[in-house]
Protein backbone atom coordinates (compact mmCIF):
# COMPACT_ATOMS: atom_id res chain seq x y z
CA UNK A 1 0.00 0.00 0.00
CA UNK A 2 1.71 3.43 -1.00
CA UNK A 3 1.69 5.51 1.71
CA UNK A 4 3.17 9.34 1.48
CA UNK A 5 5.89 9.24 3.48
CA UNK A 6 7.14 12.84 4.24
CA UNK A 7 3.46 14.44 5.89
CA UNK A 8 2.95 11.96 8.00
CA UNK A 9 6.34 12.07 9.19
CA UNK A 10 6.50 15.29 10.30
CA UNK A 11 2.67 14.91 11.78
CA UNK A 12 4.60 12.49 13.72
CA UNK A 13 7.45 14.94 15.01
CA UNK A 14 4.80 17.69 15.83
CA UNK A 15 3.19 15.45 18.02
CA UNK A 16 6.13 14.57 19.92
CA UNK A 17 6.59 18.45 19.67
CA UNK A 18 3.60 19.39 21.49
CA UNK A 19 3.94 16.41 23.94
CA UNK A 20 7.20 17.60 25.21
CA UNK A 21 5.98 20.87 25.08
CA UNK A 22 2.81 19.95 27.62
CA UNK A 23 5.24 17.89 29.92
CA UNK A 24 7.68 20.69 30.33
CA UNK A 25 5.31 22.93 30.97
CA UNK A 26 3.27 19.95 33.31
CA UNK A 27 6.52 20.26 35.66
CA UNK A 28 7.50 23.79 35.67
CA UNK A 29 3.83 23.96 36.79
CA UNK A 30 4.41 21.11 39.43
CA UNK A 31 7.72 23.27 40.39
CA UNK A 32 5.66 26.58 40.79
CA UNK A 33 3.09 25.69 42.99
CA UNK A 34 5.26 24.25 45.42
CA UNK A 35 8.14 26.77 45.20
CA UNK A 36 5.00 29.16 45.89
CA UNK A 37 3.87 26.99 48.69
CA UNK A 38 7.21 26.56 50.60
CA UNK A 39 8.69 30.37 49.57
CA UNK A 40 5.57 31.62 50.55
CA UNK A 41 4.78 33.69 47.31
CA UNK A 42 1.80 34.14 46.34
CA UNK A 43 2.50 35.77 42.86
CA UNK A 44 3.69 32.39 42.19
CA UNK A 45 0.60 30.73 42.58
CA UNK A 46 -1.03 33.29 40.92
CA UNK A 47 1.15 32.81 38.25
CA UNK A 48 0.26 28.80 38.37
CA UNK A 49 -3.63 29.72 37.49
CA UNK A 50 -2.56 32.43 34.40
CA UNK A 51 -0.28 29.25 33.14
CA UNK A 52 -2.98 26.83 32.72
CA UNK A 53 -4.38 27.53 30.08
CA UNK A 54 -1.26 26.66 27.83
CA UNK A 55 -1.85 23.21 28.72
CA UNK A 56 -5.53 23.02 28.21
CA UNK A 57 -4.90 24.40 24.87
CA UNK A 58 -1.94 21.99 23.97
CA UNK A 59 -4.09 18.63 24.81
CA UNK A 60 -7.10 20.04 22.66
CA UNK A 61 -4.34 20.81 19.90
CA UNK A 62 -2.80 17.21 20.20
CA UNK A 63 -6.13 15.51 20.62
CA UNK A 64 -7.39 16.99 17.08
CA UNK A 65 -4.10 16.01 15.42
CA UNK A 66 -4.22 12.65 16.44
CA UNK A 67 -7.82 12.30 15.36
CA UNK A 68 -6.85 13.85 12.24
CA UNK A 69 -3.85 11.32 11.83
CA UNK A 70 -6.24 8.63 12.58
CA UNK A 71 -9.16 9.68 9.91
CA UNK A 72 -6.65 10.77 6.63
CA UNK A 73 -3.42 8.51 7.62
CA UNK A 74 -4.99 5.26 9.02
CA UNK A 75 -1.69 4.08 10.45
CA UNK A 76 -1.27 0.48 11.44
CA UNK A 77 0.81 -1.14 14.06
CA UNK A 78 3.71 0.64 15.96
CA UNK A 79 2.54 3.60 14.53
CA UNK A 80 -1.28 3.65 15.76
CA UNK A 81 -0.17 2.32 19.22
CA UNK A 82 2.07 5.68 19.05
CA UNK A 83 -1.08 7.69 18.16
CA UNK A 84 -3.10 6.08 20.38
CA UNK A 85 -0.43 6.53 23.61
CA UNK A 86 0.16 9.80 22.79
CA UNK A 87 -4.06 10.89 22.95
CA UNK A 88 -3.81 9.32 26.49
CA UNK A 89 -0.42 10.82 27.47
CA UNK A 90 -1.89 14.41 26.18
CA UNK A 91 -4.87 13.56 28.77
CA UNK A 92 -2.87 12.27 31.69
CA UNK A 93 -0.41 15.39 31.23
CA UNK A 94 -3.87 17.72 31.34
CA UNK A 95 -4.73 16.54 34.65
CA UNK A 96 -1.24 16.81 36.02
CA UNK A 97 -1.35 20.57 35.04
CA UNK A 98 -5.28 20.73 36.66
CA UNK A 99 -3.40 19.03 39.76
CA UNK A 100 -0.62 21.59 39.94
CA UNK A 101 -3.58 24.44 39.90
CA UNK A 102 -5.15 22.50 43.20
CA UNK A 103 -2.14 22.65 44.46
CA UNK A 104 -1.93 26.73 43.92
CA UNK A 105 -5.17 26.84 45.28
CA UNK A 106 -4.43 25.26 48.47
CA UNK A 107 -1.39 27.20 48.94
CA UNK A 108 -3.39 30.55 48.05
CA UNK A 109 -5.48 29.56 51.26
CA UNK A 110 -2.68 28.53 53.77
CA UNK A 111 -0.74 31.80 52.46
CA UNK A 112 -3.88 33.53 54.41
CA UNK A 113 -1.93 31.99 57.92
CA UNK A 114 1.12 31.72 59.64
CA UNK A 115 3.74 28.68 58.01
CA UNK A 116 2.68 25.62 60.07
CA UNK A 117 6.39 24.25 59.73
CA UNK A 118 9.30 24.64 57.24
CA UNK A 119 8.51 22.14 53.96
CA UNK A 120 10.90 19.75 53.67
CA UNK A 121 9.39 16.53 52.64
CA UNK A 122 6.38 18.03 50.17
CA UNK A 123 8.99 19.92 48.13
CA UNK A 124 11.09 16.42 47.66
CA UNK A 125 7.67 14.42 46.72
CA UNK A 126 7.05 17.42 44.00
CA UNK A 127 10.68 16.81 42.65
CA UNK A 128 9.83 13.08 42.71
CA UNK A 129 6.88 13.73 40.92
CA UNK A 130 8.57 16.06 38.26
CA UNK A 131 11.19 13.70 37.51
CA UNK A 132 8.45 10.94 36.99
CA UNK A 133 7.32 12.66 34.57
CA UNK A 134 9.99 13.95 32.49
CA UNK A 135 11.39 10.52 32.74
CA UNK A 136 7.92 8.96 31.35
CA UNK A 137 8.24 11.47 28.45
CA UNK A 138 12.04 11.08 27.47
CA UNK A 139 10.63 7.05 27.93
CA UNK A 140 7.78 7.90 25.03
CA UNK A 141 10.15 9.62 22.79
CA UNK A 142 12.47 7.34 23.08
CA UNK A 143 9.98 4.46 22.89
CA UNK A 144 12.36 3.04 25.68
CA UNK A 145 10.23 0.58 28.08
CA UNK A 146 12.73 0.36 30.54
CA UNK A 147 12.63 4.32 31.50
CA UNK A 148 8.76 3.35 31.77
CA UNK A 149 9.36 0.24 34.19
CA UNK A 150 11.51 2.43 36.21
CA UNK A 151 9.38 5.10 36.36
CA UNK A 152 6.29 3.20 37.72
CA UNK A 153 8.70 1.86 40.19
CA UNK A 154 9.12 4.74 41.71
CA UNK A 155 5.62 5.60 42.10
CA UNK A 156 5.95 3.65 45.51
CA UNK A 157 8.35 5.64 46.79
CA UNK A 158 6.36 8.80 46.56
CA UNK A 159 3.29 7.03 48.39
CA UNK A 160 5.51 5.85 50.63
CA UNK A 161 6.69 9.78 51.10
CA UNK A 162 3.08 10.60 51.36
CA UNK A 163 1.80 8.02 53.71
CA UNK A 164 5.00 9.62 56.31
CA UNK A 165 3.47 13.33 55.59
CA UNK A 166 0.08 12.21 56.14
CA UNK A 167 0.97 10.61 59.87
CA UNK A 168 3.58 13.95 60.55
CA UNK A 169 0.42 15.78 60.40
CA UNK A 170 -1.31 13.46 62.07
CA UNK A 171 0.39 14.30 65.02
CA UNK A 172 0.36 17.82 64.27
CA UNK A 173 -3.32 17.79 64.72
CA UNK A 174 -3.58 15.50 67.43
CA UNK A 175 -1.19 18.01 69.68
CA UNK A 176 -2.62 21.32 68.53
CA UNK A 177 -6.34 21.49 67.18
CA UNK A 178 -5.50 25.31 65.99
CA UNK A 179 -3.12 23.42 63.47
CA UNK A 180 -5.89 21.17 61.97
CA UNK A 181 -6.99 23.92 58.52
CA UNK A 182 -3.39 24.06 57.68
CA UNK A 183 -2.61 20.29 58.57
CA UNK A 184 -5.71 19.49 56.45
CA UNK A 185 -4.76 21.29 53.31
CA UNK A 186 -0.90 20.30 53.49
CA UNK A 187 -2.36 16.42 53.82
CA UNK A 188 -4.28 17.36 50.56
CA UNK A 189 -1.06 18.69 48.49
CA UNK A 190 0.21 15.65 49.62
CA UNK A 191 -2.88 13.52 48.00
CA UNK A 192 -2.43 15.77 44.74
CA UNK A 193 1.14 14.83 44.22
CA UNK A 194 1.07 11.70 44.96
CA UNK A 195 -1.81 11.13 41.91
CA UNK A 196 0.54 13.13 39.51
CA UNK A 197 2.24 10.61 40.18
CA UNK A 198 0.31 7.97 39.49
CA UNK A 199 -0.34 10.08 36.23
CA UNK A 200 2.81 9.80 35.51
CA UNK A 201 2.57 5.94 36.16
CA UNK A 202 0.27 5.94 33.81
CA UNK A 203 1.97 7.34 30.99
CA UNK A 204 4.61 4.70 31.78
CA UNK A 205 2.06 1.71 31.41
CA UNK A 206 1.03 3.18 28.08
CA UNK A 207 4.71 3.29 26.95
CA UNK A 208 5.32 -0.22 27.89
CA UNK A 209 2.09 -1.02 26.19
CA UNK A 210 3.14 0.95 22.94
CA UNK A 211 6.47 -0.38 22.83
CA UNK A 212 5.99 -4.30 23.97
CA UNK A 213 2.29 -4.02 22.64
CA UNK A 214 1.51 -5.98 26.04
CA UNK A 215 -0.41 -3.95 28.47
CA UNK A 216 1.22 -3.79 32.27
CA UNK A 217 -2.20 -2.07 33.50
CA UNK A 218 -3.82 -3.17 36.57
CA UNK A 219 -0.79 -6.52 37.53
CA UNK A 220 -4.30 -8.34 36.58
CA UNK A 221 -2.09 -11.66 36.16
CA UNK A 222 -0.21 -11.22 39.96
CA UNK A 223 -4.00 -11.10 41.90
CA UNK A 224 -2.71 -8.35 43.79
CA UNK A 225 -6.08 -7.30 45.37
CA UNK A 226 -5.88 -10.77 47.74
CA UNK A 227 -5.40 -10.61 51.24
CA UNK A 228 -5.47 -7.01 51.70
CA UNK A 229 -6.35 -5.33 55.14
CA UNK A 230 -8.12 -7.92 56.93
CA UNK A 231 -9.63 -9.30 53.63
CA UNK A 232 -10.34 -13.23 53.51
CA UNK A 233 -7.54 -14.31 50.98
CA UNK A 234 -8.78 -16.32 47.93
CA UNK A 235 -8.44 -19.41 46.64
CA UNK B 1 -15.29 2.72 -0.67
CA UNK B 2 -16.98 -0.43 -0.19
CA UNK B 3 -17.24 -0.83 3.23
CA UNK B 4 -17.88 -4.40 5.35
CA UNK B 5 -20.81 -3.22 7.18
CA UNK B 6 -21.89 -6.67 9.17
CA UNK B 7 -18.66 -7.09 11.15
CA UNK B 8 -18.18 -3.48 11.88
CA UNK B 9 -21.63 -3.31 13.32
CA UNK B 10 -21.04 -6.04 15.34
CA UNK B 11 -17.96 -4.82 17.08
CA UNK B 12 -19.40 -1.37 17.75
CA UNK B 13 -22.36 -3.29 19.41
CA UNK B 14 -19.50 -5.31 21.63
CA UNK B 15 -18.11 -1.84 22.16
CA UNK B 16 -20.84 -0.72 24.06
CA UNK B 17 -22.12 -3.49 25.51
CA UNK B 18 -18.67 -3.82 27.16
CA UNK B 19 -18.72 -0.21 28.27
CA UNK B 20 -22.26 -0.88 29.46
CA UNK B 21 -21.10 -3.70 31.80
CA UNK B 22 -17.82 -1.32 32.98
CA UNK B 23 -20.54 1.63 33.89
CA UNK B 24 -23.20 -0.46 35.49
CA UNK B 25 -20.25 -2.45 37.63
CA UNK B 26 -18.68 1.08 37.97
CA UNK B 27 -21.64 2.20 40.05
CA UNK B 28 -22.26 -0.66 41.79
CA UNK B 29 -18.84 -0.54 43.47
CA UNK B 30 -19.52 2.90 44.39
CA UNK B 31 -22.56 2.42 46.09
CA UNK B 32 -21.20 -1.01 47.56
CA UNK B 33 -18.51 0.82 48.90
CA UNK B 34 -20.33 3.23 50.17
CA UNK B 35 -22.88 1.09 52.22
CA UNK B 36 -20.12 -0.42 53.79
CA UNK B 37 -18.94 2.54 55.65
CA UNK B 38 -22.92 3.96 56.19
CA UNK B 39 -23.34 0.63 57.26
CA UNK B 40 -20.32 -0.52 58.93
CA UNK B 41 -20.02 -3.92 57.05
CA UNK B 42 -16.71 -5.40 56.17
CA UNK B 43 -17.13 -7.69 54.15
CA UNK B 44 -19.12 -5.80 51.73
CA UNK B 45 -15.60 -3.65 51.58
CA UNK B 46 -13.82 -7.06 50.91
CA UNK B 47 -16.38 -7.31 47.65
CA UNK B 48 -15.05 -4.12 46.58
CA UNK B 49 -11.80 -4.83 46.73
CA UNK B 50 -12.15 -8.55 45.14
CA UNK B 51 -14.51 -6.96 42.24
CA UNK B 52 -11.82 -4.32 41.02
CA UNK B 53 -10.25 -7.22 39.01
CA UNK B 54 -13.86 -7.46 36.52
CA UNK B 55 -13.51 -3.87 34.99
CA UNK B 56 -9.97 -3.79 34.79
CA UNK B 57 -9.85 -6.61 32.83
CA UNK B 58 -12.79 -5.18 31.08
CA UNK B 59 -10.89 -1.77 30.73
CA UNK B 60 -7.81 -4.19 28.80
CA UNK B 61 -10.72 -5.84 25.76
CA UNK B 62 -12.52 -2.28 25.18
CA UNK B 63 -9.04 -0.88 24.54
CA UNK B 64 -8.15 -3.46 22.83
CA UNK B 65 -11.10 -4.04 21.11
CA UNK B 66 -10.94 -0.43 19.87
CA UNK B 67 -7.34 -0.49 18.56
CA UNK B 68 -8.67 -3.33 16.64
CA UNK B 69 -11.26 -1.23 15.14
CA UNK B 70 -8.93 1.54 14.66
CA UNK B 71 -6.77 -0.65 12.84
CA UNK B 72 -8.54 -3.07 10.59
CA UNK B 73 -11.47 -0.60 9.84
CA UNK B 74 -10.19 2.40 9.53
CA UNK B 75 -13.68 4.38 10.85
CA UNK B 76 -14.07 8.21 9.86
CA UNK B 77 -15.77 10.94 11.10
CA UNK B 78 -18.39 10.22 13.80
CA UNK B 79 -17.34 6.16 13.94
CA UNK B 80 -14.02 7.46 14.55
CA UNK B 81 -14.74 9.44 17.16
CA UNK B 82 -16.84 7.40 18.96
CA UNK B 83 -14.02 5.00 18.73
CA UNK B 84 -11.49 7.23 20.20
CA UNK B 85 -14.18 8.35 22.86
CA UNK B 86 -14.58 4.83 23.57
CA UNK B 87 -10.95 4.58 24.84
CA UNK B 88 -11.43 7.55 26.67
CA UNK B 89 -14.66 6.69 28.23
CA UNK B 90 -13.37 3.25 29.40
CA UNK B 91 -9.99 4.79 31.06
CA UNK B 92 -12.42 7.31 32.67
CA UNK B 93 -14.55 4.30 34.32
CA UNK B 94 -11.46 2.45 35.37
CA UNK B 95 -10.55 5.40 37.63
CA UNK B 96 -13.78 5.14 38.86
CA UNK B 97 -13.10 1.94 39.99
CA UNK B 98 -10.13 2.83 41.41
CA UNK B 99 -11.55 5.72 43.46
CA UNK B 100 -14.03 2.83 44.71
CA UNK B 101 -11.61 0.95 45.80
CA UNK B 102 -10.14 4.02 48.09
CA UNK B 103 -13.16 4.18 49.73
CA UNK B 104 -13.10 1.05 50.56
CA UNK B 105 -9.85 1.13 51.87
CA UNK B 106 -10.65 4.03 53.93
CA UNK B 107 -13.50 2.04 54.95
CA UNK B 108 -11.69 -0.56 56.02
CA UNK B 109 -9.30 1.64 58.31
CA UNK B 110 -12.79 3.65 59.58
CA UNK B 111 -14.15 0.33 60.97
CA UNK B 112 -11.45 0.17 62.91
CA UNK B 113 -12.85 2.84 64.80
CA UNK B 114 -16.43 3.56 66.61
CA UNK B 115 -18.31 5.58 64.40
CA UNK B 116 -17.97 8.98 64.51
CA UNK B 117 -21.53 10.22 63.16
CA UNK B 118 -24.19 8.27 61.58
CA UNK B 119 -23.44 9.49 57.95
CA UNK B 120 -25.74 11.11 55.66
CA UNK B 121 -24.39 13.66 53.38
CA UNK B 122 -21.70 11.42 51.72
CA UNK B 123 -24.10 8.55 50.66
CA UNK B 124 -25.99 11.46 49.06
CA UNK B 125 -22.71 12.38 47.63
CA UNK B 126 -22.68 8.77 46.28
CA UNK B 127 -25.90 8.87 44.95
CA UNK B 128 -25.26 11.83 43.02
CA UNK B 129 -21.78 10.63 41.52
CA UNK B 130 -23.80 7.13 40.80
CA UNK B 131 -26.34 9.17 38.47
CA UNK B 132 -23.79 10.79 37.10
CA UNK B 133 -21.69 7.86 35.89
CA UNK B 134 -25.27 6.31 34.35
CA UNK B 135 -26.57 9.26 33.21
CA UNK B 136 -22.81 9.60 31.65
CA UNK B 137 -22.97 5.97 29.72
CA UNK B 138 -26.61 6.92 28.62
CA UNK B 139 -25.39 10.20 26.91
CA UNK B 140 -22.68 8.15 24.95
CA UNK B 141 -24.56 5.18 24.54
CA UNK B 142 -27.45 7.26 22.70
CA UNK B 143 -25.85 9.87 21.63
CA UNK B 144 -27.23 12.47 23.57
CA UNK B 145 -25.31 15.66 23.72
CA UNK B 146 -28.23 17.45 26.20
CA UNK B 147 -28.06 14.81 28.78
CA UNK B 148 -23.82 14.78 28.53
CA UNK B 149 -24.40 18.92 29.41
CA UNK B 150 -26.54 17.99 31.86
CA UNK B 151 -24.21 15.64 33.66
CA UNK B 152 -21.44 18.06 33.41
CA UNK B 153 -23.48 20.51 35.48
CA UNK B 154 -24.51 18.42 37.91
CA UNK B 155 -20.78 18.38 38.63
CA UNK B 156 -21.06 21.82 40.60
CA UNK B 157 -23.37 20.06 43.19
CA UNK B 158 -21.10 17.38 44.13
CA UNK B 159 -18.37 19.81 44.52
CA UNK B 160 -20.79 22.04 46.73
CA UNK B 161 -21.69 18.97 49.01
CA UNK B 162 -18.27 17.98 48.77
CA UNK B 163 -17.08 21.45 50.18
CA UNK B 164 -19.54 21.17 53.27
CA UNK B 165 -19.02 17.85 54.07
CA UNK B 166 -15.30 18.88 54.45
CA UNK B 167 -16.14 22.22 56.81
CA UNK B 168 -18.17 20.03 59.05
CA UNK B 169 -15.52 17.61 59.39
CA UNK B 170 -13.05 20.54 60.09
CA UNK B 171 -15.24 21.68 63.37
CA UNK B 172 -15.30 17.96 64.61
CA UNK B 173 -11.33 18.30 64.44
CA UNK B 174 -11.22 21.29 66.06
CA UNK B 175 -14.11 20.22 68.78
CA UNK B 176 -12.29 17.12 69.60
CA UNK B 177 -8.68 16.01 68.75
CA UNK B 178 -9.88 12.03 69.17
CA UNK B 179 -12.09 12.61 65.73
CA UNK B 180 -8.84 13.63 63.77
CA UNK B 181 -7.98 10.40 62.49
CA UNK B 182 -12.02 9.51 61.22
CA UNK B 183 -12.34 13.14 60.13
CA UNK B 184 -9.57 12.78 57.69
CA UNK B 185 -10.08 9.74 56.72
CA UNK B 186 -13.97 10.84 55.84
CA UNK B 187 -12.60 14.12 54.10
CA UNK B 188 -10.79 11.78 51.69
CA UNK B 189 -14.20 9.94 51.31
CA UNK B 190 -15.47 12.90 50.26
CA UNK B 191 -12.34 13.37 47.57
CA UNK B 192 -12.75 10.45 46.12
CA UNK B 193 -16.22 10.71 45.69
CA UNK B 194 -15.98 14.22 43.79
CA UNK B 195 -13.07 12.86 42.09
CA UNK B 196 -15.71 10.33 40.88
CA UNK B 197 -18.10 13.12 39.70
CA UNK B 198 -15.04 14.59 37.79
CA UNK B 199 -14.40 11.39 35.82
CA UNK B 200 -18.17 11.19 35.34
CA UNK B 201 -17.71 14.73 34.10
CA UNK B 202 -14.80 14.18 31.60
CA UNK B 203 -17.39 11.41 29.83
CA UNK B 204 -20.18 13.95 29.14
CA UNK B 205 -17.31 16.01 27.79
CA UNK B 206 -16.18 13.50 25.42
CA UNK B 207 -20.00 12.57 24.52
CA UNK B 208 -20.29 16.41 23.78
CA UNK B 209 -17.12 16.11 21.28
CA UNK B 210 -18.11 12.94 19.83
CA UNK B 211 -21.73 14.06 19.02
CA UNK B 212 -20.92 18.06 18.00
CA UNK B 213 -17.35 17.21 16.85
CA UNK B 214 -16.90 20.17 19.16
CA UNK B 215 -14.65 20.24 22.33
CA UNK B 216 -16.06 21.94 25.44
CA UNK B 217 -13.11 20.79 28.36
CA UNK B 218 -11.40 23.25 29.69
CA UNK B 219 -13.73 26.11 29.15
CA UNK B 220 -10.44 27.93 27.41
CA UNK B 221 -12.63 30.50 25.63
CA UNK B 222 -14.75 31.57 28.60
CA UNK B 223 -11.05 32.71 30.74
CA UNK B 224 -12.65 30.87 33.75
CA UNK B 225 -9.42 31.59 35.17
CA UNK B 226 -9.05 35.42 36.17
CA UNK B 227 -9.87 36.98 39.21
CA UNK B 228 -9.19 33.65 41.79
CA UNK B 229 -8.65 34.07 45.19
CA UNK B 230 -7.04 37.44 45.04
CA UNK B 231 -4.77 36.85 42.70
CA UNK B 232 -5.12 40.11 40.24
CA UNK B 233 -7.12 40.21 37.44
CA UNK B 234 -6.04 39.78 33.83
CA UNK B 235 -6.94 42.24 31.37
Amino acid sequence: MARVERPFDEELTTLKERLLEMASRAEEQIGLAVRSLKDRQEAMACEVLDKEEAINRLDIEVDGLAMKMLALRQPMAADLRFITAAMKISSDLERIGDLAVNIAERTLELLKQPQLKPLIDIPRMAEMAQAMVRDALNAFINRDADLARDVCLRDDEVDQLNDQIFRELLTYMMEDASTIPRAVDLILVGRHLERIADHATNIGEDVIYMVMGKTIKHHVEEGRFTGLKGCPEKD
